[in-house]
């Protein structure tokens, strides 16, 4: 049983445990290769403000509204501490990061509330109509996409942050269903101690999955690192709970039903704006009996993609198939190698290379690495990996055995700190990620790509940007994008924009998603006409006005 | 390759073919058994009305309509003749069968449309508004919910009856994808056959599967007999276009998205009263190599259940695992034994029992049939039938080998047409599904039966209740029922009615589905509420009002 006890409070104005960053010096080569990609001729030193520093607008709710949400839920369970609306005020994204490192919060929230019970949530919505107020639910405040501030065009309405972190047990474990009814602010780990305690796991690991929440993850359609084998959150699903400010929608736990639409599919991904999910009932498995993570390296990217293919289309999974683009793959081994380098290590990679090159026919300048992942019972494991491997060595594969793919899985929730260490040094990282069938796929990348590269360039500045398939299908797979480059300082956040822009635009004209599983929030909302259409609007704005019709829930959110 | 040529028009008054009847007499045993079953003491003999006899009411659409139907779509794709009339006036549900068969055909449709494009539908709905008629979407006719006419209390409205089966071509087979991309249209037969002509399989085949179409899948939210290895319908849907009063719905094709609610699943078990869904795109498979179907034999109803249960929650899963209770096992037994006894024959049986009692510990008479499937790769099908086997008989199974399987399997699309038979000698013979997570499964299952039982019993007649588990699920599964009495002559549908009642109400209280595959139609729109609870409503109604303002679209279905 994997241990997850230890602080779990995000630092407030980057990624993850106030105590841990992520050390670019113990990893002597990777700097002074990102410097040399980047164009870096002069070191910069850009740390966060001090809080101390941070002057926070005076909170707008009146004393009525205060003591009205006092008396719904309870003195102790609402504040306007400072400390409380900062790190409420922002998620996770560089747009995010960037401005609350430069100390910018101009609109956080003007009270944090925590229900601890799902009367709390029916009474904090009541409120809001009577006194104004918009409400931001906030699971472990990890969105990507600008999920949990008020649009600037609203920027005057006063708002409360609701943080489910107080609705967060387990209350049901069902191993005959092999089902889990569990309060939607449990956050990943403790979730998954409660379920491995009883042997089982729901087996969601997102990258965020430290510091994220089930309410989270189904309001935004989340998608952990092993969904091959579990499954993406909406797959997940049994019954889930979400009140609105005129009722609750509660649907009845059943594997598969002919009742109409499913209606628990316009709940998951609804990010807010419908409601505030507060349980859901959820399918958990036996937890695995053992993993089995390893590295293989692929002649060329088409090489890899064929393969990811013809494994999905067949009828034996991994639970992880992650294939990283050249770039990538050179990036990763770069950021890998920890210590010095010394002659004899020099040596064996050298005669590693060789050996691929030679023995293999594989360039390792245009190797792709995959991850691949397998974990359930013994006898599954060993059989499923057997075929698989079989079926991915027939595409230019050579199997580089376990020790990356265990260095990998150990590492699974680290990549997010790096970026606080870059903008320490001034240079723009960020991810986006989409998805697409696989008659898409090469140009849907190839188009991403030149968009990101070209908008870097056009700034005049070297570009790094690379790709891997994060979450293959049988149809299809998402596509993930890291793209960084020197920072404008002057003007970080147009900046941005015009590479996300690029992007986006790229990804709309290639027929893919507008997002795999970071969600829309504010970010993407201006593309969402285009991804779902006008009748797919029509009809969000239709469920979005009998569910909340006043207006009060995440105001902005995938509808602009 | 499956041959599905041949004429593929159902009967007027009954199910399927018009030149295939379910002949009981080649079953020795079962009138027999049935008529002690069911206290038949007198055979009477109940056949439908003649066509002839059929007086239908005038259409009710004024010329302009008419002609403006014709305009839009063609004057050979409208016509109010009265064959095509009857032909689209009910489903084939009980009640349907009874009215038709009884020449009560109040309320036909007052023209039957069948658009060849899909600008025909948006014209046609267009129109809709315009002339004051409501639209009934027509697939393969096969709805036994009342999914295809206008409810009692709108019955002045006139209608026209949009049948898709015009629109019927496959568009795309896109073997990188692995996708089809496929009008509404298409009927089961032909649409596997130009599938299966370029190696590939949808792996739909619902009971319905000659006569009904990928449209009324969708609509309907049906499954299929393999949907443990190809999923249900909503599984498969990778995008989907649906044409509304107002504006065409149409989602890229992704394999997976978080750009916010999956409207997809709206569109999915929306019924008709939306918008026509037109077109799909939906995922294939390689047709399988190689199927193998057999039968196995469990000591009784609970071992049963748990090695169902204990096969879904592992990860090697068949294709088909249908287990059939106690009584539905014996009934399978006497409907299945063909030619004339003989004490060769009996002798033989009489050794079969005693082999089970005294060697494998299992009593024939709690014995409990499971039909097992694999299909797919050679060495898949090998190794998932040894484990699942093994696993299976680790419940008290014994294995009945190959020959019950496969008569199964090729008579798997008989069954319906044996209700036209026992309607013919005044028998009512109705089916129900519903479906559950596993902790409800025993109650649901005894609940159900009981609440048949009881209130044909209270009727003053012996009854026949027998039920299966037709498709199950990790966390749980769907009961499948079927029900028998003599028929009361003077009120059949009211007789029904109670029943049906007294069976939902109880599928209510334990839990259940209102429905698994059938759908909601007219029959079950009295529990919707019940079902899916008045903000689920709620949210419907909203999605009606922005799609379908005028309220044209296939009244009074799901929402009643």
């Amino acid at each position: 049983m994997t241990d997850y006890t230890g602080p779990m409070t995000m630092k407030w104005w980057g990624w993850g445990a106030p105590d841990k960053t992520y050390a670019l010096d113990a990893r002597p080569k990777a700097w002074p290769w990102l410097k040399a990609k980047l164009g870096v001729t002069e070191e910069v030193h850009r740390p966060p403000v001090d809080s101390g520093a941070i002057q926070l607008p005076p909170a707008r709710l009146a004393v009525p509204a205060l003591e009205a949400l006092a008396g719904a839920v309870g003195e102790v369970n609402v504040t306007t501490q400072a400390g409380a609306r900062l790190t409420h005020a922002y998620g996770k994204s560089y747009r995010d990061l960037v401005r609350i490192r430069a100390g910018e919060v101009g609109n956080p929230p003007d009270a944090v509330v925590y229900p601890t019970q799902e009367g709390h949530v029916e009474a904090v919505l009541a409120l809001a109509a009577t006194h104004g107020f918009a409400v931001i639910p906030f699971g472990g405040g990890s969105s990507v996409v600008g999920g949990l501030e008020m649009p600037a065009d609203q920027a005057e309405r006063p708002f409360v942050s609701l943080d489910l972190s107080r609705l967060a047990e387990v209350l049901v474990v069902d191993k005959d269903a092999m089902t889990a009814t569990i309060q939607a602010g449990m956050m990943g780990p403790k979730l998954e101690e409660a379920l491995q305690a009883q042997g089982v796991t729901l087996g969601h690991f997102p990258q965020s999955f430290e510091f994220s929440s089930l309410g989270g993850w189904i309001a935004t359609r989340s998608a952990g690192q092993q969904s091959t084998r579990y499954g993406k959150i909406e797959d997940m699903v049994v019954g889930v709970r979400c009140v609105t400010p005129v009722g609750t929608y509660a649907s009845r736990p059943v594997p598969a039903a002919a009742q109409g639409p499913d209606l628990d599919q316009v709940v998951v991904g609804s990010e807010g704006v419908l409601g505030v999910i507060t349980q859901a009932t959820v399918r958990v498995h036996a937890a695995p009996e053992r993993r089995n993570y390893r590295a293989l390296i692929f002649a060329d990217w088409a090489h890899g993609l064929a393969a990811v293919r013809e494994v999905m289309q067949a009828e034996r999974h991994p639970a992880t198939m992650r294939l990283s683009d050249v770039a990538e793959t050179a990036a990763l081994f770069k950021l890998r190698e920890g210590g010095q380098s010394s002659p004899a290590r020099d040596l064996m990679q050298e005669a590693f290379k060789w050996y691929l090159r030679r023995l293999r026919g594989i360039d390792p300048g245009r190797g792709c690495l995959m991850v691949l992942g397998f974990e359930g019972g013994h006898d599954e494991v060993e059989h499923d990996l057997h075929v698989v491997k079989d079926r991915l060595e027939g595409h230019r594969a050579f199997d580089m055995g376990a020790g990356i793919g265990e260095k990998w899985y150990e590492g699974r929730f680290e990549l997010p700190y790096m970026r606080d260490t870059l903008l320490d040094r001034g240079i723009l990282v960020d991810t986006l990620e989409t998805s697409a069938t696989w008659d898409r796929i090469p140009a849907l990348y190839q188009g991403v790509t030149d968009a990101l590269t070209g908008a870097i360039a056009a700034d005049g500045l070297p570009p790094l940007v690379f790709c891997h398939v994060s979450h293959p299908y049988h149809e299809g797979a998402s596509l993930y994008f890291t793209f960084m480059a020197r920072q404008a300082p002057d003007d970080p956040l147009g900046q941005w924009m015009r590479y996300k822009r690029a992007a986006t635009e790229a990804i709309i004209a290639h027929g893919g998603a507008l997002s795999h599983h970071h969600g829309v929030g504010l970010d993407h909302a201006p593309w969402t006409g285009a991804a779902i259409g006008a009748e797919g609007v029509r009809w969000l704005r239709a469920l979005k006005a009998a569910a909340d019709p006043a207006g009060v829930m995440n105001p902005g959110k995938i509808l602009g």
